[in-house]
Order: C-alpha cells, then sequence, then structure tokens
C-alpha cells in the first residue's frame, strides 16, 4: 500500500488539517518510462504553500483539489521502467506527500545521489535544493563580493542558514535575521556570522542602523514587515535578491508591497527574483562547489526531523510558522546504506 | 530687484499656496566663482515635490523652510564671477523658482546651451532632462531591444512623450498610459506609438492583457495602483525601471509598494530605479543622441506653459495633478536671440 496526503480544499491560513486528508491505496507498477520510488525522507519545503491556493500566478499552477500533495522526496527505487534508473539507486526529486511517489524522472527533475556523505539528510538541506538555491542566489542573482555587508532574511532556515555560510566563506559581513533568540545565537555560534538580529524582540530596522555600514547585498526569504525594516538601511547602488516571500503565502489576495518601495528610487537599487530552475535550464550545477565546501567542514547542516507519513501536517505547520532551526523534513522510513 | 518662491511650510497635498510665498529682494552682484542667470522659463518637475517634505531619504534632503523654492531654470547669464561663463551666455542649471538665480555652476550643473534649435523651450524637454532622463532609462537601465514591448506610464508627460518616441524610433512596441482621453490620441497620433490606455476610464489590467504579448520593459513614472495593474502583464524576466512615483509625492510617509509584488520573483523580473545623476558622474552624454533625432524630425515635444512668476504654483499644480500634455513650463520673460 501507499500512503499520501490528498489536497482537498484550499487551506485558510495555516489549518491545514481541514484542507488534507491521508489516504491508502494501492501501488501500481510504473508505466513505461516512469521509476516507483520508495521514501525515506520528505522534504517541507514553504514555496508548496503557494501551490495549494488558487492563485494563478504562482510560478507553478495550483495544485488541483483531489490530487496528492506535492513535495520533494529522497528514497530509493523499488521499480524502474525508465532506463536511466535502476532498483535500488537512492533518487530525489519532485513527487507526492507520500511513502511511494510513481514519477517521470524528467519532470520530477529525478537525481541520483552519492551515498558516501556524512548525512544523507544532507541530500535535502545543505547539498539540496537548498543549498543550491543559496549558491545561486548570492553568486548568479546577487553577485557577493568578498567586503561586502550581507544581509539574510529567516537566516535560521533551510535555505538562509546556508546562503549564511557561503556569504562568511566568500569574506562578507554577514547579518542573519531570525525569529527566536536560540536561533540567533546558532547563527553567531556555530555558523559564525558577524551578528544576528531577532526580529521578534529587536527593532530590525534600528538594529540595522546600530550595526551600521549599509547593506550591499540582502538576500530576501520574509517580505511583508521584514523588507520595510530593511529597506532604508541598504547601501546606494545595493541589490535584493527576492528568494522567497514566505510572510505572503498564506494569503489569497498576496501581501502589499513594501512601504519604502520608494527606495528602489532613491537609493538606486536592483531587485530581482532568485529562481534556481532558471539556472539549471541554463546547465548550472552547483553539486560541486557545495559538496567541496561541505567535505572541507564549511558546510552545516541542522534538522528538524519528525517521524512518520501521518505527522507531515504538524512539520509543514512547524516550517510555516517558523518553530524550526534548519532543514525541516519527515521520516518516512529508517535509511540504511546498501 | 529679483522675485522668488520661498518654501515657508511643508506643504499638505496640492495646497501649495499655503505653504510657498512670492518675495522680492535687491539682486546682489555674484560672489567669486558664482553666476548670475536672469530667467527666461522656469521647469516644472515632479521630482521637486519630494524635497519639500521633511522625508529624510529622498536622494537629496529636504529644503530648509524659509528659503527659496529649488528649481530649474533656462535663461541668460547676466553677470559672471566664473571664468566658464560670460554674460550673454544662454544656460540651463538649478537654481529657484525665481526671476533670477545666483549659483555655483558645478553645484548648479550648469550647462551652456546650443541657440540653434527650433524653439528653445526644447532644452527643457526633449533635449533637456527630460529628454537625457528618457533616453538613459531606456538604454542605460533597462536595455530595450528591438520588437520588445515597452510600456511607459505618465507617457503624455514631458518624460514619459520622449521615452516614447525614442522606444518607437528602435523599434519597440510602444505601449503608452495617459490620464485623458486627448493625451492618448495625442500619444498613438502625433507620437506614432501602438496603443494608449486612459487610465481613468479604463481597467489598465485587463487593456494590457486584451493587448496581449507581456511587457519586457516597463518606464514608470507613477508607482501605486498602476504598478499593481500593470505588475502580472509583464513578461517573463521583465524589466522595470523606476523614473519616478509620482503616486507617492504627496504623501509624508510614503506610498505603499505594489500588493503584486511578488511578481517579481514569479515572473523574476528585475526592478531598478533610473537616476541620471548617477550616469552623468560617468561622463555619460546624452544630447548627440537626443539632438540627431530632434534634427531628423523625430522627437517632438509639446508645451504647457503658463506666464509670469506670479503663477508658477498653477503651473506645479497643472503638472502634479496631470492636467498637462506634454512639458510643462512658466515663461519668465520672452526670449529672444542674439
Amino acid at each position: 500500500m501507499r500512503h499520501f496526503w490528498r489536497l482537498d480544499a484550499r487551506p485558510k491560513g495555516h489549518d491545514y488539517a481541514a484542507s488534507l486528508t491521508l489516504v491508502s491505496e494501492e501501488i501500481s507498477p510504473p508505466a513505461e518510462g516512469e521509476v516507483l520510488v520508495e521514501a525515506h525522507y520528505l522534504s517541507m519545503d514553504p514555496g508548496v504553500r503557494v501551490w495549494m491556493t488558487a492563485r494563478e500566478d504562482g510560478y507553478s499552477p495550483a495544485i488541483p483539489l483531489g490530487t496528492p500533495m506535492v513535495g520533494q522526496f529522497l528514497g530509493r527505487v523499488l521499480e524502474s521502467a525508465h532506463p536511466g534508473f535502476s532498483a535500488g539507486d537512492l533518487v530525489r526529486g519532485f513527487g507526492h506527500w507520500a511513502t511511494h511517489s510513481t514519477v517521470d524522472p524528467v519532470a520530477a527533475g529525478l537525481t541520483r545521489l552519492d551515498e558516501d556523505v556524512a548525512d544523507i539528510r544532507d541530500h535535502f538541506g545543505v547539498l539540496g535544493l537548498n543549498g543550491w538555491t543559496a549558491l545561486c542566489g548570492l553568486v548568479d542573482v546577487l553577485g557577493i563580493k568578498s567586503g561586502e555587508t550581507v544581509l539574510v532574511s529567516a537566516a535560521a532556515g533551510a535555505t538562509g542558514s546556508v546562503a549564511c555560510q557561503i556569504a562568511k566563506g566568500r569574506g562578507c559581513r554577514v547579518i542573519g535575521i531570525a525569529g527566536s533568540d536560540a536561533k540567533c545565537a546558532w547563527l553567531t555560534g556555530k555558523l559564525g556570522i558577524d551578528a544576528a538580529i531577532n526580529y521578534k524582540n529587536q527593532n530590525v530596522a534600528a538594529e540595522l542602523e546600530r550595526l551600521g555600514g549599509g547593506i550591499d547585498a540582502y538576500f530576501e526569504n520574509v517580505g511583508g514587515d521584514l523588507l520595510d525594516a530593511v529597506l532604508p538601511n541598504m547601501a546606494l547602488y545595493g541589490r535584493i535578491g527576492i528568494c522567497g516571500l514566505i510572510a505572503g503565502y498564506t494569503s489569497d489576495t498576496g501581501l502589499p508591497g513594501p512601504v519604502r518601495f520608494d527606495q528602489i528610487l532613491m537609493k538606486r537599487l536592483t531587485i530581482k527574483g532568485i529562481f534556481l530552475p532558471d539556472f539549471i535550464a541554463e546547465g548550472r550545477d552547483y553539486y560541486p562547489e557545495l559538496r567541496a565546501m561541505y567535505d572541507a567542514g564549511k558546510l552545516a547542516g541542522d534538522f528538524d526531523e519528525t517521524v512518520g507519513i501521518e505527522n507531515v501536517l504538524k512539520a509543514f505547520t512547524r516550517l510555516m510558522t517558523g518553530r524550526n532551526t534548519g532543514k525541516v523534513l519527515v521520516k518516512i522510513r529508517d535509511f540504511s546504506s546498501r
């Protein structure tokens, strides 16, 4: 049997239990060209929240009601009807919030994974799409340079925490914004960034002003009020990369842009979207650089792990309400190397 | 005697009469290094509205209360104590809303003007900072290419109308947004652009969707609701150049950014400020290209002229409330060639 979460209604806020149902069905063998994967882990990613709504303008269409909820899996191929994959391969891709996903390898972005990593879960975090997105955003979109001041929001999150380490590794002064004193201590302690601001009990605009220097590059994951606090503290000619706008993902109508939008003109800022698939489509491969940092011990992740397919909504809620430090994932079954 | 407008209070909305006073004083001879200019024309520019407020974050500091209101003049040097200028020179620069301005040539950006133009007023519009800004924004900031769809807001304004003609001349499909049917008719008729939308009686978002094709480059002069109507109609990887945000200039607190700010991410847009002085500082000279278009009859201006220093506030109000087509200026005294 395969167990999966089905999207039955458009959720309001974070009431996911009212909209998603855990369903069981017989597993069919993969059709010609398809691959059946048994999941060890599921990745919880904020972006999928946008696809739950009926907004027409996400970068992917809304998930049709009555169909499986979409998300990333990490698991082993159980059965392959595609020449590029064999039973037993360890793979990552886009499938369902499910114990098993049957996918078209191209549509799923199915990727065979190295098993010689210290922790297989890192293929979801620092070595996975979070790591790829952080490196893509900092280097190919924001073009950070040594000596610059780089600000990262949701800095203790899966993508933000990698962005902090990459920027630090490239000689930047790095400031992180996060939502608890514990996260801030983790950022300045374990990750070694220069300063961290707890937006829940500190005035972000005032703290940025106190830290001084002007922000050359801002890696934005949040939007909303936070962006407004940052804008007047940008350096002249500063760059802002919009990787995510999680503050608005539960809204059906969109989140108002920053009140200080005029700063784009006044400070001659450049604002761009960070969208990894565009760079992958151009053939960019971020794995070698991330892997080299990882092997050198310069890319640390942390995990917020929940166990069991039945607890997926709990894990997703932790992510969306910012209770995690590091990568949020759900363990579906124990991993064992071949 | 010199007559000038003094800023005595921070205006509310468009009630300029309550904040500005026409004052007369004796003319002093210019100090060493200065130049005394007698104005023929004053230019009315939306940007100066920002300097009237006490907001600290304009690109120039607020004009101190009790001092002359700042603006561009076009006139003749009456007396020069600077080796680079002589009495009789026709010049343009930043001085005061005044019959006479005594200026430091560098601070004022004082520029000697050709007199061999069909209409001397064109040195304020199509050949002046409006023309320079339009060319800078389209070419050096937005990087427009032949075949692209270019959208211009405040298209019948002094800068917008030049932007329309430059984009058309470079082989783009050009759509303009303006505030009356007469302006729209002028844009598609005299200026020959492809389509014009009257935002006062048409639904801009629906019209843009009907015209189709996606907007590759948007030359933005307005902001506010208009930007929200445009964002979902941008092409993937579209560029937006923020030249002005006139919708917010009367606000002391700033105008909220677009609700559809998420489109920056979803459509992977690039948004940048257009700020001409940066490019002038780098040595860019836009005059030769503008002059060549002008001499070839491919750069038409229109004027909204008011006569008399005592009527400056009327002219400025016309500009700020969008009652003009083309360049708004005030004639201070008749021009005669030397």
